[in-house]
Formats: structure tokens, sequence, C-alpha cells
């Protein structure tokens, strides 16, 4: 299942370029901050963890690709690199996470720091530092979570959270490999994810490489699916996880959601501690990001709905605590009452530093 | 709303190319039965009433296009037609109560007619009366179902039913129509209702002609709107309907009512009598079409999942009665007890010859 979407090189980072998947495998070179808020923002690096690594790096970036070589304007640079990219998404929780860990981190060195060079590598220090622990945090979401899986389920899924959505481990597609990997014999159903297919062009891919039996379904098929009794659990991730368990996910979560309710259907979120947002009381005071209509009216240069037609197209939605039957993070399986036992979670874990609540 | 889709003219049938749509208004000239298969096939016609309409009229193709000139080729190829014509498509119901009405009407008119034109004449002059019953069965429906609404309603839809998917009034999308007409100051959400997309490109385009407001969506929006209090209303079609009420309909039919269900929001299922099939016990017994894998694999010249990915497609799948609000058809609005009321309703329109149960 590890796929790196991002990696640092030659003091530019680099993005598998996603947009361009499964057809054509392309790194892109990000020469400038402005270059690598394009790529967020044309989904070229997506999934709320991989956008926190990127955003991360794209710090350094800012520093890397400052005008002067002089200490004050790779300072300048790297601060000023930090709204930008804050502006990209408004959504997912990680990437205001990691920006905060690396405005924490560039404060620290822009005092510490006499050098150009010791600047740019205590922001490239932190960056890895966020890349990495995401890293493990794939591995132990994924054990945690593998221990809900029965032998032979058959686990439906929606949009992309595998290597590509992280630092390169997985969220909710690391515990379905992990569960592969315990030989449980599961099969996975990938909901395709209108508009942008991240489930046909991303997961189903991740899922052939992986070797796990995946069949493709356009997203209303779901339902069939589970009156027919076949989807036995569904497992998807999250961009944001309010303080009352409250998540915001890729449009069409909630849909599942309902439907799992429904059909009796066990419905699992997993996302790394970075997702969990404790500032926000519930998922209604998520902002929801509204994209172009394009993404609905066109397909590649074909136009699929009449000229001047009016779209609605959220990027994400939100479903309700009560339709979820547990959140997978690396900090151990969370069940009800999500607000007690988000906070107990928070208490135990808390590292100065590490993680700043309400930013 | 007028749109008729099938027409009638220099002894051949044109169809209003629906895979061109909207970027294109194109008529095909099928020349042949087998032409007409195809396009059956491929959804150049499509909807279950216009899928009814096409199939009649092609039992006169096939006389019309008969090798020989005599009344027995023309009798031999228009008897051969038929279950050329009922191979299409398995789950509309209208396909083969259209063509049980042609055949019995082909059989009379090899006993009566003596010439080769009258005989085609009488064919044609069926196939006439089964497209003229399905518009009046269109203002029918809308005059009943139009009351089911109130002023303000915010309706969402999925797949079409608008004037293309019939002779030529819709089904559902009439009934909205209607509504509009009576100034009840609706709005319309409309399902883009993958694979094929029938809600951007024929949808959308049918509700803009007519002047009513309409805003697209992808399939897994709906459940977020439900859930945010705007969508005061469902109404879709059917392509068969079972004696206790279960319905087959475009897939995500299903999805949609689930999450009506869940959010106490009225489901309607508009059709015409013809759609109706009191053979059938209950939904599971009819038969859901599985269409290849390029309807989600591929978009136009692009391919959007991976070489090889397994695939299911089901074109349809079914709604349970206890999801269905009311059903709409040309012969009133029938409640529940389904089984019993349409039971009912069967009995009091009972023509002999104009509707054969169990065919």
């Amino acid at each position: 299942m590890l796929i790196k979407p991002v990696k640092w090189s030659g003091n530019r980072l680099l993005l598998l370029d996603q947009t361009q998947l499964p057809e054509k495998v392309v790194w892109k070179r990000m020469e400038s901050v402005s270059r690598l808020c394009e790529g967020i923002r044309a989904l070229r690096v997506r999934g709320a963890p991989a956008i926190g690594v990127a955003a991360a790096y794209g710090v350094a970036l800012g520093a890397a690709c400052a005008r002067g070589r002089s200490l004050t304007s790779k300072i300048r640079a790297a601060r000023l690199s930090i709204p930008q990219l804050a502006a990209t998404r408004p959504t997912a929780r990680n990437l205001f996470w990691a920006l905060e860990r690396m405005r924490e981190a560039l404060e620290r060195a822009a005092v510490s720091e006499t050098t150009s060079a010791g600047f740019l590598n205590k922001l490239l220090a932190e960056a890895r530092s966020i890349q990495e622990e995401d890293l493990r945090a794939s591995v132990d979401m994924a054990r945690h979570g593998a221990r809900l899986f029965k032998s032979g389920d058959v686990i439906l899924t929606h949009c992309n959270t595998g290597g590509l959505a992280t630092a390169g481990g997985g969220t909710a597609l690391g515990v379905v490999a992990e569960a592969w990997k315990l030989r449980k014999g599961i099969r996975v159903y990938a909901d395709e994810s209108r508009p942008l297919l991240q489930g046909s062009r991303l997961t189903a891919w991740e899922l052939m490489r992986a070797g796990i039996p995946v069949t493709l379904i356009c997203d209303s098929t779901a339902a069939s699916l589970m009156r027919a009794g076949v989807v036995t659990r569904v497992i998807l991730g999250a961009d944001r996880i309010a303080a009352n368990g409250d998540v915001a996910n890729k449009v069409g979560t909630y849909s599942v959601a309902v439907n799992a309710k429904y059909h009796g259907i066990p419905f699992y979120v997993a996302a790394p501690w970075s997702t969990v947002d404790l500032s926000l009381n519930g998922g209604d005071e998520i902002q929801i990001e509204e994209r172009g209509e394009e993404e609905v009216t066109r397909f590649g240069l074909r136009r699929t709905a009449p000229k001047g037609v009016k779209v609605y197209n959220p990027a994400f939605d939100i479903t309700p605590n009560a339709l979820v039957s547990a959140i997978i993070t690396d900090r151990g399986v969370v069940e009800r009452p999500y607000r007690t036992n988000l906070k107990r979670l928070h208490r135990k874990f808390r590292e100065p530093g590490t993680f700043l609540e309400g930013s």
C-alpha cells in the first residue's frame, strides 16, 4: 500500500500528480509556493493528511525559493508562505494543523539559527517530522482498525484514503490493507466518488497494486449492495472531525452513512489525530468547500450538461456522530460518547508543542 | 416540456439520438430493425415508455423493411422483429407490454388484411395508438400528480423522466412541469445520474428549455441537501412496478428512497399504467440489466479507472414499496396498500385487448 505522494528533492518539492492517475505516473516539481498552492487547489496532491505534509514542506519551499539569500529574506519568505498555503482549501484540518506546527518551528528557528542553511534545515526537519509521524500514524491506525474486521468481510469505501491521500501509509485503506495482510479474506467495493473519481482513479489503482480484490461501482450503486446483504462493513476517511465526533469527508459520505445505518452495517471512520479539531463543537461549524461547476458539467473536453446550467458542487459533507460506529485513530479506536472519549485521548497524549488545540 | 423523441416518417423510424444531447440535436433514421435494436441498446432512445413506443414502431419497421414485397414476407418480417426487439433490454416493462400489443395487432391484421399496404397500415395504426395513449397518460399523470405538490416545493429528481423518456409528455418531469404551470413556484435539483448522466445531459436540458429553475448536483450530494432541509419532495420514474408496489428504476433510486425516508421527505414515483406489471409478486422478481464496464471506466476517450479493474454496473435497482409514499399513474394516485389498490385500478380500467395481464 506504501506510496509516498510528496518528496523533497534537490531543494524543491515533488508531487506525484494525482490528476493524471491512473493513466500516467507523473512527478511535478514545485518551483515556488504559488505553484504548490495551485497544485493543492487543483488536487495534484489531495487527501487531508497529504495536504498537511505538502503544506509543511511548502513553508520550507518558501524559504528555499526566497529571492534574497540572506537569513532575513528566507525568514520573510517562509512567513509569507503560511497564509498563502492556508488559503488553498478550507476543509481539511490537517492543512491548518501542519501550518501551525511549521509556524512554531519557523519562529523558534528565526531566533535560534544564524545562517540561511541552518534555518532551512530546521524547517525541513519539522516537515520531515510531520511526514514521518503521519507514516507512523498510518501504521498505528491500521493496527487498531484491523481488529474491527472479521474474516470474509466485504468492505465498502468511498473516495481515496490510501497512501496517496497521506504521507504514504493510508488511513481507511491502510486499515483495509492490514486486514488483508492478516489473511482475513476481505473484498472491497470502491465507490467511484464523483465528481473527480478519486475512487476509480486512485482507490482502485492502489488496491489493484496491492493485490486486494476490488470491484468498482457508481456511488449510487452502494445502497443496493447493502440491501442485497453483500456489504458487511463501511470504512472511509475524514477531512475534519469535530469535538462531538461529527465528520466532514468527501461528498457522498453522508449518503453512505445513512444507508449503512438503515441496513445495520457498521460505519467506521479512520483518520490520524491531526484530523481531529477539538476547537469545533460540532460538524456544522466546519467550513465546506464549494468547488467549480466545471467538475460536474464537463468531462475532459466534453461538456455533459447544458451551457449555463446552475450547479451546486460541495466537495464535502457532514456526517453526524450518531451515524458513526467508531473512529479509528492512531491513538486508538474511539467509540461513543465521542465528546468524552476524544477529549480523554487528547489529554492522554498531550505533548506540548506536538499538538495545538484550537489552532 | 413536450419533446417527441420518436417519429415515423418516410416509411422509416426516426430517433432523436439522446446519446448526443445536450451538445447536438441529431435525428437518426433507423433503416432496419437491427439498427433500431442497436439504438435501444445504446440508449439512443431510452426511458421505459419511449422504449415501448420505439419498439411498437419497430414491428411496423420490420414489415416496412421486409425483403419481399408480398404480404407473407411482410408478416414474417414483422413476426421476426418481435423477439429481436424483446431481447434488447430486460427491465422496462413497457417494452414487453408494447410488443404484446403489437403481436395481437399483427395477428389480427394477418387474418384481416389482404394487401401489404393494408397490413403495414394496421401495424402503424397500433403503434400510433400506443404513442398517443402514452401522450394522454402523461397529461393524466401530470394532472393527478401536481396536486401532491405545495407552493414553494423544492423537488429532487433522479435520471430523466421528461418528454425524452416517453412519447413526449414525460412522467415525473411531466408532473413537475404541471406544478410549475400551476404557478406553485417550485425549484428542482437534478441528480446527474451516473454512469450515463441522463440527469445532467437530459433532465437539466429539458427543464431549462421549459424555463423551470434547475440546479445540477452529483448523485451523492442529494443526501446533504435533505439533511439541510432544502429538499421537500422527491419525484422520479419507474421502469417496472410489481404488484406489491416495489419499483425498479435507474440505479441510485433506492439510495434516494432510503435517504428520503430517513429525512421524512415524501417520495413519489410517476409512471404510466404500461409500467405496472401485476404478474410479478414483488420487486425481487424483476430482472435487473447489468451493463458494460466501459460506462463506468471510461469517459469519452479518456480512461478513468485502471485497466482490468472489475466493475459492477447494474442499470437499475429495486426500491421496496415501504419507501414509496405514492405511485402517480394516469389512472390516478395509488397509495398503500399497493397490492390492493393497484389491483383495484387494474379491474376498474380493464378493457379487453388494451392491457394484457402477465404478458
